[in-house]
Formats: C-alpha cells, structure tokens, sequence
C-alpha cells in the first residue's frame, strides 16, 4: 500500500492522452495548468493529430510514448476512455487520472463503460483516480492534473479531499482569488472505481508536505477500512469533513452527482466520532477551517477571550460562544490588573474585554494592542479574537502590532474580525494574513471556525 | 400616543447643545452629519464660547435660543446632562437625544445622574432618547443626530431599532460603504430612561416609510405592552429581532453594556413567537436580512429551488435547506419539461437544477437564463436561487438578464450567491444589486435569509 498513490503527486514524467490544441478545451488547459505551476518533470502529450502543441511535440498515440512514464491524464470521452486505458496499461504506465464524467452518475448504459473501467483495472493492475474527478494538486512537486483554469496554485501546508469536482475548480478559484493560503495536496475523488477516500487518507497521513486534511464526501467506499485509518491519523493531523448528503432530499440530489448512495447519517456521525474526524455543516467552512489550519496552531483547549470597543458585540458573540460550546473564563489576576490599568477605575474589567476606554483615551491601537497582549498572556486563555472595528474617523491602528504580537504568543490561535468601513477590512486582510493572521469577515466566522480548532485539539488528545 | 416620536424624525428646527468648532469632536461630527445628509429644517448650535462653527453662528447658551424648537440633541458629559435637559424643557423644547454615555452602565454613583434625569423627564413632560446612545436616523427627513462620522446616509424601506449604539455607528459604516441597500429610520434606544422598544415600534407600525422592521435588543422595559403592539404589526409588516443575551454569560455582558437585566431567555423566545415576531440569531443576519427585505417580496410559502452547474452545491445546499425547514418540491410538468429541453435526453432533470449541461453546450448564460425561468415560472416554487459559478474562462455571463428575470418575476424573490473568482462577483453584486437583485458572497447566506423571509411570510398569515 505505502507509496501506492505517490505517483499522483509526484510524477517524474506524465503523458496528457487527448492533449488538445485549442484553448479551452480540457485537453488544452490541463497543459498550460502544468506549465503554470512549473513542473520540473517530463510531459509528453499525446493526440492522433500529432504536430504541436504550446511549441511542444505531439505524439500520435498512447503506443509512441516512450517506456518508463509514471502517469497518464486521460483526457478522453468516456467512451474511448476504456481503451485509451488499456493502452497505458500496455505501455506499462501504473497510474492514471481519468478526466471525463459521464459514467455511473448519468445512467445505467453508461455504467457499462464504467464497469468497463473497474475490470481493466483489476486485470491490469493500474491505478486509477477517478473517472468524472476534476484531477488532483500537489503543490510541493508543483503539479496537477486538473484541466480547470488556476493558473499558478498557492502552496500551503493543508490537503484537501474531495468527491467532487468542483473544489479542484471553482472553490480553488475562489481560494486563489479572495484568500491568502495555499494548498499542499488535493485529491478529486470522482466516482471511485479504485482510489478512495481510504486510501486517500492513508497517503495524506503519512504525507510530510501535509499537516491538516480537509474533506469533502458524498459517500464511504470502505467504511471499516476508512474508519480504522481516520482512528490513527486523526491522533496526529487534524481531519475535518463536510459530509454531503446528510438528509434524505441531499442523498437524493447526491446519487445523481457521483453516483453513490449515501450511508444513513446517523450511522455515519457516530462514526466520524468514533474516529476523531471533526464533522462541519456548510460548504463554507471548508475554506474557513482550511485558512485557519493553514494559519494558527490548533488551541489547548476552547477557552476565549474577544475584545471590543461595542458593548453589543460582547454581548451577542458571548451567547454564540455558549451555543459553539467555547468557554469564556474569568481572567487571571495579572490580565485583569492590566485591563484594569488601561481602563477606568469604576469600570469593572471582565473576559469578553471592553477596550472602549482605553481606546477612546490612548487610542485605537493602544487600546487593542494592550488589551489583546493582556489576554494572550493569560494561561487561562487559549485563543483570542479582536474584533477590530475600523472607521477612517475613529483611526486605523497600523496593524503590525497584529502580527508582531501573533509572532509573540504564536502557540495560541489568533483571529481577526471587523466592522466598520469594507476598505480597511480589506487592507487589513491583505497586510496580516500573508503573515499567518487569518482574518474572517463576518463576526461570527472566527467563532464558528475556533469550535472547530477545539474539536480537532479534543479529537487528537482524546483517550486510546 | 400618537405621533409622540415624529419630532426625532421630522424635526422643523434643531439644537445642538454642546456643538463643537474641533473635527472628530461627537459636538462636531454631529453637525457635519445633520449637512451632509441635506436637512433641510433650521439648526441651531449652543455652545457657552459662542462664536462660529462651520459657518454658523453659536449661541451661548439654551436660554438664548429662539422658542418653538422642535428637537434638541445634548452632546455633553453625562454630569452636566441633566442641567441642560433641565434648561431646554424651560425653553419649552418638548423632544431630546441624550447622546452621552456614563450612566447606570458604569456604576452606582452614576446611576444617579440617569436617576435625575428620570425625575426631570417626569416633571417637564420632556421625551427623551437616550441617554447613551449614537442617535437617531432619518433619511426620508434627510436628518440624524448621529454624533459618528457617516457622512450621507442611503436612504432605504427598512427601519431599525437597535439598543446599542454599535448599530448606527460602525454597523451603519459598513452598510453603507460595503452594501447597495438603504435605511429609512433607525433608531438608537440606549439606556432607555423615556423612551422604549414598545414606543418605537408603535411608530415604525404606523409610519408609512417603514416596509419592514430589523431590531436588536437585550432588555423589555415593558414586555406585555411591546407584546400587544407587536402582535398587530407583525401582521402587516415583518419584524426581525435578534436578542442579545441569550444566554447566562452573554446577560451579563449585557448589564455591563446598557444596564439592563435580560429577561429569561426562553420566556422571551416563546413571547416573540406569539407576537409574529422573526428571531434571528447571528449579528450579520440584522444585515443580510434588511438588505433582502429591502430587495425583494415575501416568499408565499417556502418552496425553494436553486440551480447550479455543480452536483456537489445542490448535494451541500439541498442538505441545508432541509437543516433550514425549506422545502424542495418537485417541480411542474412545464418546467420539467423545459429543463428536460435545454439538457440532455438520458440525464433526469429535478430540483434542485444542474444546469452543467445546459450551461456545458449552450453557454453558461444561456443555462442560467432558461433554467432560472423554468422554475421562476413554476406555480410549485416561491423562491429562486442561482449560485452563480464565475470565471473567466468557462464565460462571464452578461449580468442583465438576471436583472431582467426579477422584474419579470418580480412577486418572487430571487437571491444570488457566487462560487468562483472574487472579482466577478463583485461586478455582479455592485451590477444588479441596484437593481434590486441581492447578492450574497457564501453560499449558505441566501438560504439562511430565504428561512427568514419565509418565518416573516409565516407570521404575517398566522390566525388570530
């Protein structure tokens, strides 16, 4: 088993079957992807045209290639795709991405082509991820197989896998264009006639170049052997996951997208739960939880504290600790005495902290800086959040006092978010997140994104 | 009762009493905001130097301003609030906004001072707003005594009624630099020493300016009589609250804030169910729902469908909305049949619509035009949402005739969410949300603001 997928992700040579001269067709894009992310490996294209393609040569057919290729894009209809696989099984290639939906998930004629599939596999012993995935990324040896437009992807430190093909896609899009990490890994799963989320996440767990994984499933292919491996890897790298399909109307809608039946929810909580995996409940939070990973330590434990200069903020994100499950604890003495320094004697200081004071009187930035350096101090604490309200009027703080004091206390979470004016939000962001502070827009996110950071901690210290 | 509040939103002539000649100053920013938003009344400015402030000339005190005005706005410390309110009831003023902080919120001592103030509202039948609070908005008045720097306030059909002055401040800011929807009144209740919730809603109840009412509280100073006024206006307005201090901690973070013992928290969720009143529970959810009361119909019931070009949205989305209580009906023989047309013959079309085919051969506008309209034309559905999947290189579509589809459909409310490259989804939002078509950046949120519309749909046709 081990190594069984490296060739995936670190290809020394790769042929693209169905390379295609026109710009954009799947054949054509997967190309400019790998050229894009500077693949240093051999890439031999492959289109009974022959010619060439991006000032490269085309070879006419799978038979032409040269002896000793690690991977194959197939990039093919689904009803050639059967033999162009047999061929690379001939040419001694061991693994291969195929592209092109239209099997299982359409109907059961087309099934037949997938069968098809499943049985040169088992005769030939070739390793397939997919078919209808979207490809695979791996940053660290800067490759992928996905034919979606992404251009240069961002190397990061989290992996993702996903039985769908619209993460390797547009939610990379949109990770690529609105967010400042990156990814180390990416698995699209597709329909699974042979690489499946176990083996999957046997490969991510061992992987150096990963130190969280998030999931995206639709279905379990080996619910015993993929809860037995999620039991030891979730004891050592966080494992986050979405599972569509959780209600009978989503199963349905899933049986039509990748062609699996979802097991019954129940069953599968209790599961995830059994194997240390932190289940989420919105699409969003995948990218959330994979910023913050990529970002901040996970927490000891899920004790907060959050400053304001708005009293109404304490409030209404002190009850959405308490429905997260975070615990907001009264503040050690010398946190307290600082807090109190900063503010006004007949103001009694307390955890969620009031900067409204100190901020009025010293400042904006003086007010957050010490307040915040105050409770990241504090062994009471575990992870703190400011939510920094920023208007022209009131003063922008410079926020290298954010990062620098991230650097200080970097063995606890911190995240940042806002109200006032979008702009400096906006600055914020683009000036502390490429120093690892995760900004979140909304209030609620950083929350929302902590109780899942406990979850995990919980999940890894949890007992044998 | 009637028209008692009508002098904070349609004052003829105003005072402000402690106006300032230094910018960033709340006794001048208050000046700059009440001209910036045109009010067109006359103003008056005391100040004991005199002198001028931005061109107009400062009186030295209350007693030497003209008789007959109509509203004074006192922006002073709290020690000398109560003389002032004192001096303008003698000079016959009958309405006043008490901005200043530093009453019963901080201490004991200090709760004198409101006590005083109390006793004086009794004695010279003065109203009071406030104290401790940032003020009061009108647009369709163009006024607001508003001491934060807002600058010109969009005006709007929604009204709101927030006890905290977080709302018209850095709440405000960013509704107005980060969204396209307006505001008609707001009002900021603060210590709530004369003026209360049951009194502002009675006004938003009978002002013709008011299509839908957002609050925030944390206390009733009158539950039974906001109860009886709530329980007509839900009928024919919708009524949105999120009650800060929901929970223990939060309460007490909340008698820090406004000095106000929340009620117990499930007596207040069963008092707002019967009142027709919508309980919400996340802080964005007073912005995100007033931007879509002020866009877009009540749903008639919550029959939802949604399209997408990705199996794996509608597999996450369709779990949600059952998470939500939204309904995914089967859809018409006509629109089935249309779906059915720009497909595939072999691939079943249902709701929630893959588009992928549609969008895959035909262009993604094409996808999104037709599909959109089979199922805004379906008697079976109430509500549409597109996720629109953006990039540039699967093809932007033009935009228009989504704007093009709500006017058509305009009894249906139709709410847009994105997947892809940011920047296309800003040009999309700042493109038809003037239109009123809104936009919102995660996935989930249309969802989540469909339920809400639908509670509200809900309470309005409830029995007596």
């Amino acid at each position: 088993m081990d190594g069984k997928l490296r060739p995936f992700f670190e290809p020394n040579s790769v042929a693209i079957i169905g390379a295609s001269s026109t710009p954009g067709k799947p054949g054509h894009e997967v190309i400019r992807n790998i050229l894009a992310n500077g693949y240093a490996g051999r890439l031999y294209l492959v289109n009974p045209k022959g010619g060439e393609i991006l000032g490269m040569p085309v070879q006419p057919s799978i038979a032409d290639l040269p002896a000793g290729i690690d991977l194959a894009i197939i990039i093919l209809p689904a009803e050639t795709s059967p033999q162009a696989l047999r061929n690379c099984a001939a040419k001694g290639i061991t693994h291969a991405v195929l592209s092109a939906g239209g099997f299982a998930e359409v109907d059961e004629g087309r099934a037949q082509i997938q069968q098809e599939l499943v049985d040169i596999i088992r005769e030939r012993e070739i390793c397939v991820l997919g078919p209808n995935t979207s490809g695979n990324i791996s940053t660290p040896h800067r490759f992928t197989s996905s034919f979606f437009p992404l251009g240069k992807i961002r190397r990061g430190k989290v992996s993702y896998i996903a039985q769908t093909g619209n993460f390797a896609t547009h939610t990379m899009k949109y990770i690529l264009t609105s967010e400042n990490f990156g990814v180390s890994r990416v698995i699209g799963l597709g329909n699974k006639i042979d690489i499946d989320e176990s083996e999957a996440l046997e490969y991510l767990a061992d992987d150096p170049e990963t130190s969280a994984i998030v999931m995206y499933l639709e279905s379990f292919k080996r619910p015993r052997r993929f809860l037995e491996i999620a039991r030891e890897v979730t004891r050592i790298k966080p494992v986050v996951m979405l599972k569509g399909g959780s209600t009978e109307i989503g199963r349905h809608a899933a049986v039509a997208h990748t062609a699996a039946m979802a097991a019954e929810d129940r069953l599968v909580d209790s599961m995830l739960r059994q194997a240390g995996i932190v289940r989420i409940w919105d699409y969003t939070h995948l990218i959330l939880a994979g910023k913050a990973l990529s970002m901040v330590p996970l927490p000891r434990g899920n004790r907060v504290s959050f400053l304001a200069p708005s009293g109404a903020m304490l409030v209404v994100l002190a009850d959405l600790c308490i429905h997260l499950g975070l615990e907001i604890p009264d503040l050690g003495p010398d946190a307290l005495q600082r807090l109190q320094e900063i503010s006004l004697p007949f103001i009694r200081m307390r955890n969620p902290v009031d900067i409204w004071v100190a901020a009025s009187v010293k400042g904006v930035e003086f007010g957050y800086r010490e307040g915040m350096e105050a409770v990241l101090k504090d062994p009471a604490i575990d992870a703190v959040v400011p939510i920094l309200m920023l208007t022209k009027d009131t003063g922008i703080p410079s926020f290298d006092f954010i990062i620098e004091l991230a650097r200080k206390y970097s063995e606890k979470p911190l995240l940042v978010t806002f109200s006032g004016e979008r702009q400096y939000m906006e600055d914020c962001k683009e000036f502390i997140e490429p120093a690892s502070v995760p900004t979140f827009p909304e209030i609620e996110q950083p929350f929302e994104v902590l109780s899942i950071l406990a979850r995990c901690r919980r999940a890894m210290n949890r007992p044998q």
